[in-house]
């Protein structure tokens, strides 16, 4: 059903631009505001938003709609000629905003054949809508990442001996959907050792050696919503050295969340735990932004980077996972989810961040 | 390493319509090239391929490459100018082919910076020379069915009193993983029943109750390239009415089989099926396609549909996969991969099409 009041924030900031029609074509947005979710593969899916209350869905009839959706449901069929039927619902003379994902298939003939007076990317509008989580999204934010606690437990327990990567990974998402979560948020990452250093490293063959980091960086999707943390443990023992990172790492995660509050600016967070990790001398290995934003979507619009000027606001919720990465030697990276306060902010997921050495002797 | 004769078929098609450049930057597309894959994630990868020669990859210094690629590669940073480094590279005096999927985001900045004189879609000309699969190609395919068909056997073994759609299809991966696959193709679709009336039935809770039609289709990714397979078995029993509309659907499937050969229309491909099945009195009950083209990708360019006039060809290979879906009551589906030869076409999955009704004595 058409969340009146989601769409009226919309089209309050769509007056705020001169902005007269939007149409939303990312399932995940359309999602936000109708609370139905559409998987349309290559066909065209499109949500029009207009000031003056005219709004349509077009949808595919390959997806049938069983409930009332509280708007104009145009339904078309793959002969049909989807853009004459677009300009029965728009103005061509005024401005269209975009998606910023609209494919080019799409957006190329729509240019041409004028359905609107020039093309703009308006995705900022509703991310910035969905950048600040209401209550009820907060508590499925909390309950995703109740169950991600709970999964790392269970993930943590699967190494032992002669375990690979691939292996740990495949028996993933049934824990997770043992623990009530429908599916991953994103495909697990497993990395021991070496592999660690390669924050893009996907699950393989290697099999756990003692000494080795073990790095799981997981979350799962309850309720269609997403958590994300990561851990990294160490098997059966830990040389002084890789104790030294991991403790610069979780003092760095700290630091962020200790400092991160309202007000301050985003690149502000990420400088808390960066210019800690360079003062410790690992700043070149420190690779990526601090966070990423987070909710239906496991990556959101905004970041916590040096490069974002945005303020911090109560409602965000975002991720804070700084790393070190040793090329050819480990990896440690330690990711919590926060949600801003009035006063600062709440980590989602409690798993503890205690350096934790894995035997298996366990039980 | 980029493939010369790959890149040089791209270059006669550019030549034939006066495209002196196209910027690739779907990654699997970029794989068919180079060999090589990049998960950019939501950052900018592009291969620029110009008929002077002067070709060129983009790419985000997050992902190091450790191999010679046999191109040129420019490396940028996340506060990097793209579109000014892309200018380096570019004519913009000349039109610019672009990826059918290019997201807004990348080209109404484009647009506007002008980096072109125009745009257009230019992925037909690399789908259509991915549509015909080279020798390599079509071996890679019929592994990857093979493990296929082995997988099939053992999923049909997980049917038994008690278990849910969910719980068959969470254990595939692992049996996929067990057989040398490395991934899904595609999330699998496991339907019991009334469920599988719903071409886009999720696995759900739902447990398999005697009499009930099991629609298994699956597919894995062996090499990167992929297979796909639909069967529909019966638990327990089978009703004779639902007997009869799996029979209609197996010689649907067969006779497209049967008749698929160089020279037609792939939409007259999709006539043999759907004919029948008209005939029979299910015409309203085949609600979809009756298949899609099959490689790296596990829907690529190109379909067997009734609006499709482009002609079938060797080395083709596409899913023909007709369907009766009876709405709140049962769904049948028969899916085979098909290689077009040089006479007819080559089924590259052997996994049985005759009725078989699974019971709990079974082994």
């Amino acid at each position: 059903m058409l969340s009146q009041e989601r769409v009226d924030a919309i089209l309050d900031e769509m007056s705020q631009i001169q902005l007269g029609q939007i149409l939303i074509t990312d399932p995940m947005a359309i999602y936000y505001l109708l609370g139905y979710l559409f998987d349309p593969g290559e066909r065209f899916l499109g949500l029009l938003l207009r000031i003056d209350g005219h709004h349509a869905l077009i949808v595919n009839r390959l997806f049938p709609i069983h409930e009332n959706l509280g708007v104009n449901v145009v339904i078309y069929d793959d002969r049909d000629p989807i853009l004459e039927m677009l300009c029965d619902y728009l103005d061509p003379r005024l401005r269209l905003g975009v998606d910023k994902n609209l494919p080019a298939r799409f957006l190329l003939p729509m240019q041409e054949r004028r359905i609107a007076s020039s093309f703009m990317d308006s995705s900022f509008i509703i991310d910035t809508i969905r950048g600040i989580k209401r209550e009820d999204e907060q508590e499925l934010m909390k309950e995703a990442s109740r169950v991600n606690d709970l999964a790392m437990e269970k993930f943590k327990k699967l190494i032992r001996s002669g375990i690979s990567e691939r292996e740990v990974a495949a028996k993933m998402l049934r824990i997770y959907q043992s623990l009530g979560a429908s599916d991953f948020s994103f495909s697990p990452l497993v990395a021991f050792g070496a592999n660690a250093a390669d924050p893009h490293h996907v699950p393989d063959g290697t099999v756990v050696m003692p000494g080795d980091n073990v790095l799981l960086d997981v979350g799962c999707r309850k309720d269609m919503y997403c958590s994300d943390m990561t851990r990294t443990f160490f098997f059966e023992k830990v040389s002084s050295a890789h104790r030294e990172i991991y403790e610069i790492v979780r003092r760095a995660n700290e630091r962020a969340i200790d400092g991160c509050k309202p007000g301050m600016l985003l690149k502000d967070v990420d400088a808390l735990a960066r210019d800690y990790i360079t003062k410790k001398g690992y700043g070149d290995y420190f690779t990526h932004r601090l966070g990423h934003f987070i909710g239906l979507d496991v990556h959101e619009a905004g970041d916590v980077s040096a490069s974002n000027d945005a303020v911090v606001k109560p409602g965000m919720i975002f991720s804070i996972e700084p790393g070190i990465y040793l090329p050819n030697e480990m990896g440690v990276r330690i990711e919590d989810l926060v949600l801003v306060t009035e006063q600062g902010c709440e980590v989602l997921n409690h798993y503890s961040k205690e350096l934790e050495i894995i035997t298996d002797l366990d039980e």
